[in-house]
């Protein structure tokens, strides 16, 4: 405190000054013209800061430039982004992204507290700053629907609470569980009451079922899709979260109303919710939203406030974030341009981390835990013969399948006759009905569920992975049972990933080594991987747009109509397990 | 919670129900005509609520009313209104005032930890939510010029700042202090840190002084004069209380660059800081403040934002507090008129307090301690010679004297040729030349301090009081040493006061049974004695307009330039104590 304080008044020299800079005030809504002078991780002074320059004082330039406050991913799921907080770190800084909030669902539902333990230990060594969010539905959906690695409890919200870096309770998913009072629901959100911050999942509720939700203390929602959905989210007080990520795109709908009706923004957040690796390269992160926001004509210093000032108040960390005011850590962004969101450099806690587009500091690499990287527990691997569907029936089978369709997680239920060989169901590829199946992997249960899927198209070879929403078990398609056999094989050899695997060959794969939902590679390696494993599945014929996330979704429970899991087919809709087999 | 769902979904029935009101909605900056769902302390519903209506739900016609989430008062010091809080809390309510932030600086210094944990157990009591701001400068100024009833130490800080009701650390009045770094005020600051409100008091601070002041984490101030003083304030990260109250007037000049520049408000507040039983009574309470910025062109709904829902942002209660919106605590004011803002019915917690303005709940007294009703201990009562400043001179002594004029608390030092009798120099009412002294009143020490004072103008007679910033001994202003000797006995008799005495006899009386601060009678009755008490004074011969607040500063040794508490005459640039006599 005295050092920032002597630096203020000149008697101590400042670490760095930002000479004439226009910072974006993003407490009065101002663009001010003036110095920032830095000390340790805090910012000591605004305004004329000559009389804090000293020989060791390091000049930044920031004439012409624009200063904002660090950005805030408001919410996001690091694991859809298949690489590690670590590399996403490396990923997002040079975007001006210096905070997240990260619901850790994945992870919780392979791994649990142990899991989320071992990413806030990971967090703790990066410039970023991870905001992490206690899961809230780990597992997703009932246990006689599917076998997840990992349950938290509310003993386990109420322990993990006190960990340093937990800032809340992440998406309370269960909405039809919050609005039938469901005791357990309700325990955790009450076991969450200390934090300010409880995030919501609310699609499509409105108004007594919108109160009724928020009621609770839950306090936000990034799932508005209507503009006029969003509008009444603010009017009842919920922060809203406008997403705009690879999964689901909203924020233009979102925005419009608000800047229409010129309604007070301090509640509007920005979040990804899920951002692809080769999104995240592409498009960058939270500059992306702000520039698209400002494309939509919103008035550039209250988009920046949705990054910055916005998201701290909803933590409650604005007394140490989110602005550029004396006392608050130095996480500052330098922008070209006000509008273009151009970010050239990115301090954060007072240390230079890019600066003019080039890296000054190394983010060294974390050592998982052998627990982390071994997460693929099957037990005996599975024989070609663990896929076969018997049915005493001779020629012919009627089977009940999944559809699976372009664009949608939601599949339907379709029936098929399928031919019989030596007392099994065969897979017809040429009608594309495939074979699929789910193999636990957590607790080495032996647990297979099988059935078949229309709609990946492919006309040979198997395709796998571990990334299998929400219990995170292997999920396969295949044209043959020797295929699928194989990729489990290869998937339990990489200790978690994705594979394609035709005529008993691996053709292509990405090691997840985190838990089996992430790599530990760099992310250019990721992206490469990626497109080598989508090439070879178009190659044997599949024509979906994203098959490994089609194939992740197949195995969710709690999405209409028809899905699997290790328990077998699932009947969404009347949450049961349903006959494959008429 | 189960309850409040099950309301909003319909399946229980609303204890009360608004019907279309007007609701000034403070997330989005709009009015919605909307009825609000209440059950048991909370915000069930907004929207329609027809369904929620059963038998003995209560309707609460809002049709052509305003409703506003209840007023905060962002900074108050409840002893300058020398009532306590029960009665404070009769008096606000039906100005629509639900919440204060009491920084009870006054109570601390006589009896320290003790004196706030009994407001706070008597807040406990109250429909009004006390927030208490746990003082930071207890004594105010240094021990070798007076002795305080108490001392606040860093290691109370961390004590007190367990207890429910205590919500952050009182203004850092000591901004000397901060900027030498002073270790004892730094520590007391960093004692603060859990909280996100820890009050400042800055006043005129500047440039690099305001910035080493704020990066401290002190988050607000209360004590801009100018427009240009306010608006860099803000610019800073500094939440800004808008001051209007009895002592100070700050409102006009602080809004008028706010409004003009268009400036983002949200952390802008509202505060009377001082408030007397008159004004309290006469003008209201926060919705005087409201009204006030609205004639001076405010926005109507950014001025009640800067009484609600902002002051719960600052005090991080905004989950709880300070929107009408589902789950929030149900303190909900009715207004007949937006600009005017009056209140007509004040609900708090659910409970209809004030309904078209008759009180429909008897607020309780509370039964004080006898320690806080017996604050006065001074040992054996002085005696008429304890006043009598004595000289080896014979006719004539010059002596040093405290000059105060109206309308400010700064005194001056002049200098007068005084009569001789018997060795004591005797008090000249007729060039003003008074006696005046302070007889410490905590530890029975015996301390007096003794001085002259010109500017009160008494003829004849004494007056005293236990009200003495900071440190409430006893100040006593006289023509005559027995009229003060009796005067300081009644106040014993009294066990703390305001008192005029005359040729030996009591003229008038205020009782402040509350650690010699507050009374424990009903504002009515304090405003009456007040009247009778000035009355007294002018029939003496006073010609100040508030002769009893100009005595109560005569002793504050933190206030240029002459002042005077039991240890003597201090000279307040120096920081010691100075002779009377040359």
């Amino acid at each position: 405190m005295e050092k920032i304080i002597r630096t203020a008044l000149g008697e101590k020299k400042a670490d760095i000054v930002m000479k004439d800079t226009n910072i974006i005030n993003v407490c009065t809504g101002e663009i001010e013209q003036e110095d920032i002078a830095i000390k340790t991780d805090k910012i000591a002074l605004v305004g004329n800061a000559s009389h804090t320059i000293g020989e060791k004082t390091r000049i930044i330039n920031g004439k012409d430039k624009f200063a904002s406050p660090g950005f805030f991913d408001s919410h996001i799921h690091i694991e859809s982004s298949e690489i590690t907080i670590t590399e996403f770190t490396r990923a997002c800084l040079s975007h001006g992204t210096t905070a997240v909030i990260w619901d850790p669902h994945e992870i919780a539902n392979v791994r649990g507290v142990k899991g989320i333990r071992e990413i806030l230990a990971e967090s703790r060594n990066l410039p970023l700053k991870v905001f992490v969010m206690i899961p809230s539905c780990v597992p997703a959906a009932s246990p006689k629907l599917g076998t997840s690695g990992a349950v938290i409890s509310t003993e386990d919200i109420l322990e993990l609470a006190r960990e340093e870096g937990i800032m809340g309770l992440g998406e309370v998913m269960n909405f039809p569980g919050v609005l039938s009072c469901d005791k357990g629901v309700l325990a955790k959100i009450k076991a969450a009451e200390r934090f300010r911050a409880i995030d919501g999942h609310a699609p499509g509720l409105r108004a007594e079922k919108l109160c009724a939700y928020f009621s609770t203390g839950i306090r936000s929602d990034h799932e508005s899709i209507s503009g006029e959905e969003g509008v009444e989210k603010l009017r009842r007080g919920v922060f809203l979260m406008i997403r705009e990520g690879t999964a689901s795109k909203n924020l233009a709908s979102l925005i419009k109303p608000i800047i229409e009706m010129k309604m007070d923004t301090r509640n509007c957040l920005l979040a990804t919710d899920d951002k692809s690796p080769e999104d995240l390269k592409d498009q960058g992160e939270v500059d992306f939203l702000i520039r698209r926001c400002i494309e939509e004509g919103l008035d550039p210093i209250r988009a920046y406030q949705m990054a910055t000032l916005n998201p701290a108040c909803y933590l409650g960390v604005d007394n140490k974030l989110g602005s550029i005011t004396p006392g608050k850590i130095a996480d500052i962004v330098l922008l070209d341009n006000l509008e273009k969101v151009n970010v050239t450099t990115t301090i954060v806690s007072g240390i230079p981390i890019v600066v003019d587009g080039r890296f000054e500091v190394k983010i060294r690499n974390y050592k998982y835990s052998s627990e982390i990287q071994n997460s693929v527990n099957v037990g005996k691997i599975p024989e070609p013969d663990a896929f076969r569907i018997k049915t005493p029936n001779k020629n012919e089978q009627k089977v009940k399948l999944i559809r699976v369709s372009e664009g949608t997680l939601i599949t339907s239920s379709e029936t098929e006759y399928l031919k019989v060989e030596k007392g099994n169901v065969i897979p017809d590829p040429k009608k594309d009905v495939l074979q699929v199946a789910v193999v636990e992997r957590h607790h080495a249960s032996g647990e297979v569920g099988r059935g078949f899927v229309r709609g990946f198209g492919l006309k040979e070879g198997s395709i796998a992975s571990t990334v299998a929403h929400d219990s995170h078990n292997i999920v396969i398609v295949g044209t043959n049972w020797n295929d699928m056999a194989k990729a489990v094989s290869e998937i339990v050899k990489m200790q978690g990933g994705m594979v394609v695997v035709n005529r008993g060959k691996k053709i292509s794969h990405l090691t997840l080594k985190f838990a089996g939902l992430m790599s530990t590679e760099p992310i250019e390696k990721v992206i490469e991987r990626r497109k080598k494993l989508e090439k070879a599945v178009i190659e044997m014929g599949c024509e979906l747009e994203s098959p490994f996330m089609t194939l992740s979704f197949i195995s969710l429970p709690v999405i209409p109509e028809l899905k699997i899991t290790e328990k077998g087919l699932i009947d969404v809709i009347n949450q049961e397990v349903t006959n494959v087999l008429f």
